[in-house]
């Protein structure tokens, strides 16, 4: 749920629930894990990294634990978001206080585009990580780092093509912009070394995001320190004269990368608002990455608890196919339930199929819009359930949602398409308004056999293969169009021995389809690929369709200038 | 020194040293001053920020303690700097030992420059500042929190810029450019908003080093929280229409800015290798700025010791200068004793008039070149004397230095010019090295009346009697000649009301004049100063002279490439 949503006057701001809420000091916190001060990288009297060394004696531990995983995707969303985070948070509340031993995993914000549109990304409510400023801001400086060592590899680069070096990269075939964690349009598109001779060597280049960077897929998808940095060394960061790869290792830049996140790569670990252990650590973009948490912080949440809730990136056709083929792939995972959240807010969004989005038109709608609605979710479920693995709707509930709103979804959901639905209130109510939902999943965990999961394509597919399952069978197209260079890139791919990666197809979220105006469960199309390139060292092959925005612009009212502290260092207007 | 010159077999390496020294948690090691985890902002078990509550309570303490300040400068030294943070936290060990309460007081590293000429910045051998891997790389993330606070300010402009605003901004007139802690030659100069019509209003623009960012020099300076957020407001960042002055309040970026500095602001604390406390805080440029570590550190280390060590950057004409006249004046305090480093490769550099080093023709030289050299030494140990503080040189021996060549430098101090000196071997010796140096500057503390300090000018000098003070009192030259828009610029000065201001010089560190191929102490020359800007939040005025370079490049063959980490996290190739 947006914080915007949180416009009651009967509720305080995220801000002031946090604030009043008493944290335990992280060291004590996680007493009973027996993680001491041997074990853990204190940040601040609240949140730590766990030491390689701890993170290896909870994979051991794991194996005398369940190992449930609850993974929360959602619909198609309205650009304000439907509440996934607030879902996982709230849900690993109430597990947790249902005597099941429950640990939550989530990603960790990126600063930059905070300053934009107003929206943390520490749930909300009372269903927030703590401390939820510090979360917001610097945290314990993962996504710095990742700044660092990505525009370390851009310097060492565009070293080699200044000052010479035998490796005769091609300037009009880079593929290593620079990055920064602030949302900044005029850094899209730049022309860098224009100072004269010892100013380097004049070339188009941009900057994208941090989040975006391969770096953080990389970081979030090595399962320690040496496969980090065999993951960094093979990222290709240009092409020669000849159209061979260039990667890191060739510019010599693997060990200094990987020392720069040697910190970076620990998993974070924090208390939500009613005393449930949080990794939050690590946060790929969730179209031409995965989406996800790392997988360190998965395995080391399994060694903590038997649930682990996790969350995936934008719809079930995003971040939560990306996490079932790609993370669960190289993370040999099986999930055990999979939440999809929807609202009766997305609903009338799809219901009354507008673009752009008209918040007071969606508030004046009647239930026949939801009903019409209908179709996005039924799509999204369908979606879930091709994996093998039981689906339970949540309908997260918003302040001036009615009852008759709710049952309609909750009815839908049970009488018309057999799924298991449940109201959650976790914003509002925190732990508490999550139970029923905690016993649907603990219900479908405990009569469910998880070897029901299946991927949606094997390695050995074609790379064509591999995108017409996910274009047609999540997306709902008919097939696909190759456009640009998407064909002949393909036939490079196969010949650099990249034809056993899984695919990330990078697609609007604000559609099922590849147009962003087009809502419900659009049918009658074609995916159109216009290129696909690799991340090498994340493993996966990108395709892109549509343009995907990879560095954002700061709106002409940002959220930063409603912002402030004052003098005793009390924030405002972040929330 | 540089640890470049570490080359003897006999003595392991600085990591190496600092690998094999037990640390005391941070915890525990602050537990005299009665610092607890309330007063204390933990950074792994070594480092830990102190909160604005406990600063201001050393503060208070402070008034309790004796507050005798020692600060470290230097002659001008070859490029690979000839030892002052050695000096500084070998000095504060050895004052320790003798039973006298010291604290040191230095500069936090870039990490961007890390990666270009092998040298780190936490002292060297067994003098060094703990974790020094941390304090080299990451540290606290101050540097990434000014980073951020900085772009934010560019993003923000930017979108006024592109996205209308009634400001008025004259895009030929942008003050602020981005920032990067990275050797990045091609940022030097770029062309930003080239991205179409969502892309931004086209415009030249650059990066420099996030330690030359205006902010760094106002977080250095400010003496709270509440100071740092007034200073940022008036931070001047472009010019309008009118050519008045867009400052960061008008654009809206105050609060957010502030906030983003939050932490960075409250001062790091770590351990020498010998136990000794040290503030690692701030790590402003010493030519376009003052060049000191922040006030705030200052002030709080009054409260934990007696004696206080600090460092100057560069020499006395640039870091000391600047200290005296701009830090001791904005933070009323009186140095006691100023401590003048000197090395025999240093004062063979000067004699044999080298430009660029030759570093195997100063191995080769013999006495005479060290006696053509002391006109060097001899002009930094009269600036200095002008301040009316006493002047300790101290002769930082490096390995291969003879006895003899050692001799010669002290007998010119004592003999010649009738100054205090003392050998310092605290690099391969620790506080044991320093016992000589330490009694002199506890007997000059012990006679000399503090009051005898005077600044070389005086506030309500017009600016160009300062800049005149400096260039013939500090550099030697004759008299000052105006070039550029250097005029018209201090015309503007005045009348935008800053001429209370003091000055701060941008000049080369390679020579006392403004040629970096001048050594020795160069006369009959004329200092020209080509511009002159205000640093409004700091609250001094830039008078640029020569080329500065705010960002500097990778060399062909960078540090970086020889850099590693292993699987189990052991760094090579850093130092």
């Amino acid at each position: 749920m947006s914080p915007s949503d949180n416009d009651q006057d009967s509720m305080p701001s995220d801000y002031e629930i946090a604030q009043s809420t008493e944290m335990v000091p992280i060291w004590d916190f996680l007493e009973p894990w027996d993680l001491d001060s041997s074990d853990l990288q204190y940040s601040g009297e609240y949140k730590a990294k766990i030491e390689h060394h701890a993170v290896e004696r909870l994979r051991d531990d794991a194996a005398d634990r369940a190992q449930n995983l609850v993974l929360v995707t959602g619909m198609t969303p309205t650009p304000l978001g439907e509440g996934k985070t607030v879902t996982t948070v709230g849900l690993g509340q109430t597990l947790d206080h249902l005597g099941k031993e429950a640990v939550i995993a989530i990603r960790e914000p990126s600063l930059g585009p905070i300053f934009g549109v107003k929206g943390g990304a520490a749930g909300g409510g009372y269903s927030q990580v703590l401390p939820m400023e510090d979360i917001n801001l610097h945290f314990t400086g993962d996504l710095h780092a990742l700044t660092s060592a990505h525009n370390l590899i851009a310097a060492m680069l565009d070293a080699k093509i200044s000052q010479g070096s035998e490796l005769e990269i091609d300037v009009n075939d880079v593929e290593w912009p620079r990055a920064l964690d602030m949302n900044d349009r005029v850094l899209r598109e730049t022309v860098v070394g224009l100072g004269g001779k010892t100013g380097g060597t004049p070339r188009e280049d941009g900057f994208l995001l941090t989040a975006a960077s391969e770096l953080m897929a990389v970081l979030c998808l090595a399962s320690d320190l040496g496969d980090l940095k065999e993951r960094i060394a093979r990222i290709i960061v240009a092409y020669d004269d000849e159209g061979d790869p260039v990667t890191v290792d060739d510019i010599e830049a693997t060990g200094p990368v990987t020392m720069l996140l040697r910190d970076a790569i620990k998993p974070n670990i924090v208390q939500t608002i009613e005393g449930t252990p949080a990794f939050v650590h690590g946060g790929p973009f969730a179209n031409i990455a995965h989406g996800t948490n790392s997988l360190i912080a998965d395995k080391a949440a399994f060694g903590m608890g038997d649930y682990l809730v996790t969350e995936a990136g934008f719809g079930s056709d995003l971040g939560a196919e990306k996490f079932m083929n790609i993370v669960c792939r190289f993370g040999e995972m099986t999930p055990n339930v999979l939440v999809l959240v929807a609202s009766v807010r997305a609903l009338k969004y799809h219901g009354l199929d507008m673009w752009p989005t008209d918040y007071d038109a969606i508030a004046e709608a009647g239930v026949d819009a939801i009903e019409r609605g209908f179709e996005n979710l039924d799509k999204h479920v369908q979606n879930l359930q091709q994996f093998g693995v039981p689906v339970v709707v949540a309908v997260n509930r918003f302040p001036n949602d009615t009852d008759e709103e709710i049952q309609t979804v909750l009815d839908h959901c049970r009488d018309d398409i057999g799924v298991k639905a449940a109201e959650s209130t976790v914003f509002a109510d925190g732990g508490e308004g999550g139970v029923d939902l905690a016993e649907n999943i603990i219900e479908e965990v405990e009569t469910n056999d998880p070897d029901d999961f299946a991927f949606l394509y094997e390695d050995d597919a074609s790379i064509k293969e591999k995108i017409e399952t996910v274009a047609t069978e999540m997306y709902g197209a008919d097939g696909v169009t190759y456009t640009g260079t998407a064909s002949e890139d393909i036939e490079r791919m196969e010949e650099l021995g990249f034809a056993e990666y899984p695919v990330c197809l990078s697609k609007t979220f604000h559609s099922l389809s590849d147009d962003s105006s087009k809502k419900g469960a659009p049918t009658d199309w074609s995916l159109e690929v216009r290129e696909v390139y690799p991340s090498a060292g994340a493993g996966f092959l990108v395709a892109l369709t549509g343009d995907v925005l990879t560095m954002p612009g700061l709106p002409a009212d940002p959220a930063a200038a409603d912002m402030d502290i004052d003098a005793e260092g009390n924030i405002s207007g972040l929330f």
